[in-house]
């Protein structure tokens, strides 16, 4: 086989770039979804899809595809990628290493197949996905849910911002409100990312083949009571939406709890009206999330956090449960995960099996597509965080790895 | 004694003219201080007061001063008014009827006095007192304290708000960064207010003569955890500083609960950061209040939540208190609460005793002048909220028992 050679020095360099945009004091990033910040990180993604002579579409939903034809315009893509927003806490590495790591992963396959006389299959691409953190607008992984034909581009592009502002209308503001047309004919997706929890690190190892996802199910629970004024108002006339969010926080970690924390739940945020000193709350929404590797103890989790929910909402409190996700536990392309391992073996890099807890775009394109992800370590597993590091030599362990198994993808 | 009439119609007109500013669409306003919609209604107020021939200065806190000078310049200032600001769920009456029956009080003395022989011993006036809800800024009764001498000017207008705005900027925006001096030479303080509460609608009294105020303590406890991903990092690890917060909103009502509902608590306000679905929140700031009639037993709930907080802050959170009011249980003027008293009995308007629960201006008022206060009935007990209403009886009852007071102290 061809030597696929990633360019170490670009790699840096670009990664060092893109850790540019929307940097903050403490050496992490905010870059949510169609704010300025991404748009800058995108500008420059543009810029160097054209440095490298990639052809550039973008689709409705703002996605950035680069494709390098190697094999005509009729021939199915091999596409990596993931994501160059973030969330407002965000680390330079979370979605930015498997962007640029794509990129260079796709220029090596690019240059091994020109100083080779072998006639490639498909073509090879690279991706940047809009709103894979659903920080700004929900639900999370939403270019590559509406790409996999999970949820319509038209309820996507609605999706709004607190302040009211819908994803079509940032998008717009910031020049990537696209109208190409998708490549839909995909031989594969594979997506390298940092793993974000500590297992790699433990067990010392380089590369992580990701086996699938854990189910996760994600709810927005929207209190209603009434506002009062906290100082005469009698406390038994109260109807305190935020006491009721606050029941409901204690609820969902009390589920985690009952499993001694193999389930996983949380609630990162809450959204109180009029959230004034003096007035009873009136409304309190409660984003909650249940994570777990076995689908029954999930669903079981989802049953009881239901039951807690209508006690909470008694005595004059109102609830509305919205699901917004419900990710089932599923499995990754067994081939595809057989390569990456090969590859990683034959490269003499340390590699072992897991799963990903959190949502990934490849989860969504393995809805419908040939999907697959590797995993480089992360330092002491903390993510969503400026403190997220991954050593350079893992970093690029990774890359080199994507950058063989998406060789022999455009071969074969 | 002279016959002391209100300008019964002016005064419809006028309550009908401040509904306008901030009016919202439930009947409401949303009028919170030094907003667009604050200085609008201060606006009006100052085009009034120049209509009626009043000389108007603004301190440099904003709080507007209307006078008419009935006995020389020197002579002390018998003061009535109230505030045109609001929380984000206001109610018509809040602070706004304080001010119109103020000012129409103080036109009827000026006309009482006009129209009689006797020389008047002081002068009337009408004051709009900056950020009595403490909403948008904290603390409440912001403009009333500095006057009285409780608080630093220089540290109030630093007060931010959660853009990071100060209130001297927001002040200099609307155009009421004053620099005049406040008229200190008070003879008397007398305000009219809804009752906010439902004891006089109960009990089935116009007037409510207001004996003192309970106890408030507020607080506000920031939390800080550690951002992390809410999907791959185990249970154990998270530092959750919205879980805390939600335990310290559910161990308020609990002091509440351990004394039936006699000590008022509440929490009605929190910030989380970053507040984001897929992130262990780092930081989450919780703003605390306590009431109640009994000092004693107020104290004892401000050393339990202390207690309580730092049992919470354990497992790696960490927090930092800082009490914001200390308002202790005080009595208004004795010889005040009887005139009130008096002029309701002399007018066939019934009355009755009982104490303020919310702060108001008169209580920062009270520890440096003679302070007191007239409440009028609120439907349902139901404030801070668009629903608050007062019959316009009521209404109209307080104005003239107010004027009835502000002509015997002007005159004696």
């Amino acid at each position: 086989m061809q030597k696929v050679d990633i360019d170490i020095e670009a790699f840096r360099r670009d990664m060092d770039a893109v850790s540019t945009f929307g940097a903050t004091p403490d050496g992490g990033v905010c870059r949510p979804t169609a704010t300025d910040a991404d748009g800058a990180a995108r500008d420059w993604f543009c810029r160097r899809l054209r440095e490298e002579g990639m052809q550039i579409s973008v689709d409705q939903l703002g996605c950035i595809f680069g494709v390098l034809p190697l094999a005509g315009a009729d021939a199915p893509l091999v596409l990596t990628g993931s994501h160059l927003d973030s969330q407002p806490t965000g680390g330079r590495y979370d979605g930015a290493y498997g962007v640029v790591a794509g990129l260079h992963a796709a220029l090596a396959v690019a240059r091994a197949i020109k100083s080779s006389s072998a006639q490639p299959k498909c073509n090879v691409g690279v991706v940047n996905w809009t709103n894979e953190e659903g920080s700004r607008f929900a639900p999370s992984t939403m270019g590559s849910a509406v790409f996999a034909g999970a949820i319509e581009a038209q309820a996507a592009l609605a999706a709004q911002d607190e302040k009211g502002e819908t994803l079509a209308a940032a998008l717009a503001k910031i020049g990537y409100a696209g109208n190409d047309s998708a490549p839909l004919k995909l031989a594969a997706y594979v997506e390298a990312h940092i793993e974000q929890g500590p297992v790699l690190e433990r067990e010392q190892r380089t590369i992580g083949v990701v086996d699938g996802n854990w189910g996760t199910a994600k709810f927005i629970v929207e209190f209603t009571g009434r506002a009062a004024h906290t100082g005469p108002t009698p406390m038994h006339e109260r109807r305190d939406a935020l006491l009721a969010a606050a029941r409901l926080v204690l609820a969902v970690r009390a589920e985690s709890d009952a499993t001694a924390g193999a389930l996983l739940s949380s609630v990162g945020r809450i959204e109180v009206h009029p959230n004034s000193t003096n007035v009873v709350a009136e409304r309190a929404r409660v984003y909650v999330e249940f994570r777990d590797i076995d689908q029954a103890r999930l669903d079981a989790a989802c049953r009881s956090f239901a039951a807690t929910v209508a006690t909470i909402a008694q005595n004059g409190i109102r609830a509305v449960v919205t699901q917004t996700t419900d990710r089932r536990v599923a499995d990754f392309d067994a081939g595809l995960r057989e390569l990456i391992e090969a590859v990683a073996h034959e490269a003499d890099i340390s590699s072992m099996r897991l799963r990903t807890v959190a949502g990934h775009d490849a989860v969504s394109l393995a809805t419908r597509f040939k999907s697959a992800m590797i995993f480089v370590p992360s330092a002491n597993g903390i993510s969503h965080n400026a403190e997220e590091f991954t050593a350079s030599e893992d970093l690029e362990a990774g890359a080199r790895v994507l950058a063989g198994v998406l060789a022999h993808l455009v071969r074969n």
